[in-house]
């Protein structure tokens, strides 16, 4: 059996090869393994767990602001994909092609879902007829597949799993509404659940899904300063309702054009977690959102009466609500306590003899080390206390992280020096002209994030070309 | 606004023709719709809704099994599907194939999982090493490709949804006993939660699935008195483990191979509770599953006071933990109480001014039409104990319909006698010869449904052969 030093010892530290860290994590961690599809991913148990939260917790949401879950077929056929000119142009290039059924060659193809936007199109036109249909929220919790050149797993892989909520409604008003409904929905799960500080925006029309007029976005910082977008909500104006005939009678007996949302949350969000929380002992999970919030183990575990105490004590812990387990395997203290860091399990609860004796325990914060002597009668009390405790200090050290690497920038020029210096956010201004945008990304190798929701005056000129710029965005390198 | 004439005529009568009745109660009761993908439907928020109780009850049981979640690839690379001959020979010929990806043709082609015993084979054969790592227990919740040739919602679908477990053991009898444990597991799921009497068996060589030693089956009857086969649990031996080279170091030190089962249930549970329950004024749902079990439908509604107690009511029936729901939209109660009829509702609460003058309200039965009284105060005990005896008499009935259409036969001539005059299982002997099997199918159009765990004796002679039987089989037209 391996001891802490080796266990950990197969991790490469972040601060030498963040991207080497990442892989050996997801894999030390049993969150994934690969499979012989090349660029998809098997997510093992302690993932999915993870993943069943997240969708349990969102799916909640959903539920409470009127959304209903449908399955919509994988499949796409090629000539329904190709319904709206900007959407086909997004995804064709990044599709996987279904040509034969069984020994049959299919007389028209069929892409395997990159998203399912037209499938959703060409349901609301059948069952949409009057403004009494509308509106209709939505949403499916799914795998989709995009045939990308480069993967890694959660981040960027073939096929992910995700939700994608597709909603129609009777004005460009409620349309709209719903758009921001959703991305509110995604920041403060991102925020509360997940502890990732997000920045609210609008994406640039060069970075807009394929076929939205708007395109929304949560934008967090990882640990390595890189940003992560977490989650996006388009609103589609009546575009893709032209595109599929997707009419309805309203009060006054006219026919209109419905108009059109999708948002969609992926399993991105656990390679964020990682990124955002993990240190070089593995994984750190956020209370609300983990699979196991405390680990009991025994210390001495063979002396009387050791084992008894800590399943009493595990016991006392579920009862104070606490998701928690025990490891009475026979594997050494030493060893365990290595194997619940590294899968990031946020409180573990020491117990041996002598602790027995004086009515107490130890709990180990998984974040800070920091150890708390418990008594056992405030230990129903203490845990779910410390649990917040956690769950806060996470937010507040990713906040940190994110406020003490960005940066603000007047000219391409400065963009550069800092570059040089540091990774992270830059917050300029801009005039809103695409080739501006793009000379700021050749030049520095940063896409623009957003344009923040909550604007600062940066200055008052674009620092490319110069000219009067009043939106404020922020630039960064991405996943 | 249609009335309840107008919705229920668009119903064909389950007597004139029952595959367009389950047709039209699909469509009727907005469960599922076509899309423009050939032999693949949408799941529409009804059945959906429908599914995820099933999911939540069958997941909760899987999870106190010890079952862990886990999210497979999609795809299987041809040379994997090939690795396990009889397998490859019984799913290769209705499987979809991926062939290109973007603009590039793949090297080689992917098939659409119709299963994925290949990918978890291929998987346990990578972690696991040690009888320490035995057994795994693991499950997932997708969906799978069948390029089936004739279609119907949920009963035969070329995507569907299910589960699939798959498990691996160090011993034979260790996996023996998980192949029964679950097809257990999905008898009392049939029973308890859908209503659905089974028959749990075994089946013969000929109907087992592709590559599996022992195939174990529950068998319903539906309606019409055909047989739908609901969940089916296999056990492997060590025939995969060998054909993927899938060995561990068991306790003394030694390379063995692993024992392996695996077991699925999937949407067609929702064909099953259709056609077991439904009538010709639609859907019937069993209480336990139903995702709405109790609406309330006021009557003379703009009558003061009605709506306010109608609603009032609604929270009384909720906090005795029934999921209801009012309809306060402005459709005649008359449609109201077709359209919620249609949906299989087990119960209807109406109240009108007269009824709240007297402190009283009316519950009403879908499955019976059986009218009750009820004084407000007795609501919130009366609702929970009416929506019981609601599930035991759907039970009931469907286990009189199995009782009353099973029959027994000692020949084959007297297997044809029965199926001129009626449609049913029957029971009879069966030497073990193939042929004899074949014989049956081919006279009678009945193939074996299994041979039942609880035996009967019929008879000493095989129907056809004449020659010793000693096995009681029960034979069936499927779905």
């Amino acid at each position: 059996m391996a001891d802490k030093k080796k266990l950990v010892s197969e991790i490469t530290s972040m601060d030498v090869d963040f991207a080497q860290w990442y892989t050996d994590i997801v894999k030390k961690a049993e969150m994934v393994d690969y499979s012989s599809v090349k660029g998809c991913v098997i997510m093992r148990p302690y993932a999915q767990a993870l993943w069943e939260n997240i969708q349990r917790t969102l799916d909640t949401m959903f539920k409470e602001t009127g959304h209903e879950n449908v399955a919509m077929p994988l499949f796409i056929p090629e000539s329904l994909l190709q319904k709206e000119k900007d959407h086909v142009e997004g995804f064709a290039p990044e599709v996987a092609w279904v040509t034969h059924g069984g020994s049959e060659k299919l007389e028209e193809r069929l892409c395997v879902r990159p998203t399912s936007e037209t499938l959703f199109c060409e349901h609301y036109a059948k069952v949409v007829r009057s403004w009494r249909d509308l509106p209709k929220l939505y949403n499916q919790w799914c795998s989709v597949v995009r045939w990308e050149k480069t993967t890694r797993p959660f981040l960027r892989s073939r096929e992910f799993w995700w939700q994608e909520g597709h909603t129609v409604h009777a004005t460009a008003e409620e349309a709209m509404e719903e758009t921001l409904r959703m991305l509110n929905i995604y920041a403060r799960f991102a925020e509360e659940w997940l502890a990732i500080p997000v920045i609210k925006g609008e994406k640039t029309e060069k970075e807009r899904f394929a076929g939205a007029e708007k395109t929304y976005t949560i934008e967090a910082m990882m640990h390595d300063c890189k940003a992560l977008q977490s989650g996006t909500s388009h609103y589609f104006g009546d575009g893709f309702a032209r595109a599929f005939d997707m009419q309805f009678t309203d009060k006054n007996n006219t026919l209109q054009y419905m108009y059109q949302t999708s948002w969609g949350m992926s399993t991105r969000m656990i390679g964020a977690i990682i990124m955002t929380h993990g240190d070089n002992d593995g994984l750190v999970l956020p209370p609300r959102i983990a699979p196991t919030q405390l680990v009991v183990i025994p210390v001495a575990a063979h002396k009387p009466g050791v084992t008894d105490k800590a399943q009493e004590l595990l016991e006392v812990v579920k009862a104070a609500g606490v998701r928690a387990k025990i490891d009475l395997s026979d594997n050494s203290p030493g060893w365990k306590f290595a194997e619940y860091e590294m899968k990031g399990v946020p409180l573990r609860l020491e117990v041996g003899p002598r602790d027995i004796e004086q009515g107490q325990c130890v709990l180990v914060r998984r974040d800070t080390r920091e150890k708390t002597v418990v008594r056992f009668e405030e230990l129903a009390a203490t845990v779910p206390a410390l649990l917040e405790q956690i769950q806060q200090a996470l937010y507040e050290k990713a906040l940190r992280n994110r406020e003490e690497h960005t940066y603000t920038a007047q000219s391409l020029e400065e963009m550069k020096a800092i570059l040089q210096q540091h990774t992270g956010f830059i917050k300029s201004m801009w005039c809103g002209d695409r080739a501006c945008e793009e000379k700021i990304k050749e030049e520095t190798g940063m896409p623009s994030r957003c344009m923040p929701f909550e604007q600062e005056h940066i200055g008052d000129v674009c620092p490319v070309c110069g000219k009067p710029a009043s939106k404020m965005v922020v630039w960064g390198i991405a996943y």
